[in-house]
């Protein structure tokens, strides 16, 4: 029985893959992973740059709906936001973090009512520590409305911030985002998540 | 003066890179090409498999909207589609051909008012001939409508029926659909159009 998976990728710009120049991004890479593992499926890419979780939240079911509802198939979202909620704009989070934690809850419930799996991927850092800082904070946060969910959830902030490649491409970029093999790196992170939420159980820890 | 290209890839599977377990498609290919020959851009695929052009015209404006509007950015927008209209079931095709020329007629329009520039690429052939007999009819249309929008359009269709890669591809997968191969074809058809578009005049015939 070959498996016919068809997996949204919601989110911001690092969900876009933007800075990449090979145009894979990590969404890519894991996809291209999948298919060399003998399990090929359809890679529907949703980011967008500069949006909150706010802004994700009020248009990512509309742009689901098409894609993955009504068809025999097996429908999935991964979720990634929450950089773009801690950005500072005028000395104040561009997205209060209650705010983000009920965009992130909404997201959740009603994937859940929609019969959608999802695996949330956590935000990653940039350049300016103080903004990592806030991401983190939040990050936490997010963890803890996914087990609340019973929805998998990959942090990945900390562990690029001690990246070397990941933090000298971000530097070397427009601050924020890496090039190829900072993205490699963040896809070396989520994989083992995404193997096993892809074969239907949680990864041991 | 680095320019900021933000590109809307707009159509069905075959815009999506259904196939290719390279996950470029031949939208990855042509971005990773314009990061070489040092032109970087955002590349938003908006491709949902099975769609109609009328499926595509109900969603493409709700979706390039928040991708596209209201920056300091050159918004652009690619738009294949096609080869589901033509598509037989119950042995009519799933669109009508008046009213996939309406579709993208009413698309053209949207864009030109947008003020977003559209470059078209015709659909693709597929494993049955009766099929993209019918496709080649309809895009033999759809050039004329880009004709008197004044935009663009990259008739892929003939070319790709006498190209044994991809016919040979289509047939190895499932029947619509080709591999990386075929995809890099596709793309080198349509990247001297693209390379053009992208220098804001249109190429030398």
């Amino acid at each position: 029985m070959i498996r016919d998976l068809r997996i949204c990728f919601v989110g911001d710009s690092f969900v876009a893959g933007v800075g990449d120049p090979e145009h894979l991004g990590w969404t890519g890479r894991l996809a291209a992973d999948s298919e060399r593992a003998g399990l090929p499926l359809t890679r529907y890419v949703l980011g967008v740059r500069r949006q909150t979780s706010a802004e994700v939240a009020a248009r990512w079911a509309a742009e689901c709906t098409p894609r993955l509802a009504g068809g025999a198939w097996e429908p999935r979202v991964v979720l990634s936001v929450g950089v773009n909620d801690t950005a500072h704009e005028d000395g104040v989070p561009r997205l209060a973090p209650d705010r983000s934690v009920a965009a992130l809850t909404g997201m959740l419930d009603r994937a859940a009512a929609a019969g959608w799996p999802v695996l949330v991927v956590g935000p990653p850092p940039v350049a300016d520590d103080a903004h990592t800082e806030r991401t983190a904070a939040l990050d936490d946060r997010f963890a803890q409305v996914c087990a609340e969910h019973a929805v998998p959830h990959v942090p990945v902030v900390g562990h690029l911030a001690g990246n070397p490649t990941w933090m000298r491409e971000v530097a070397a970029g427009d601050g924020a985002h890496p090039g190829a093999a900072g993205y490699a790196a963040l896809a070396d992170l989520v994989r083992p998540h995404w193997t096993a939420w892809l074969a239907g159980r949680t990864p041991q820890r």
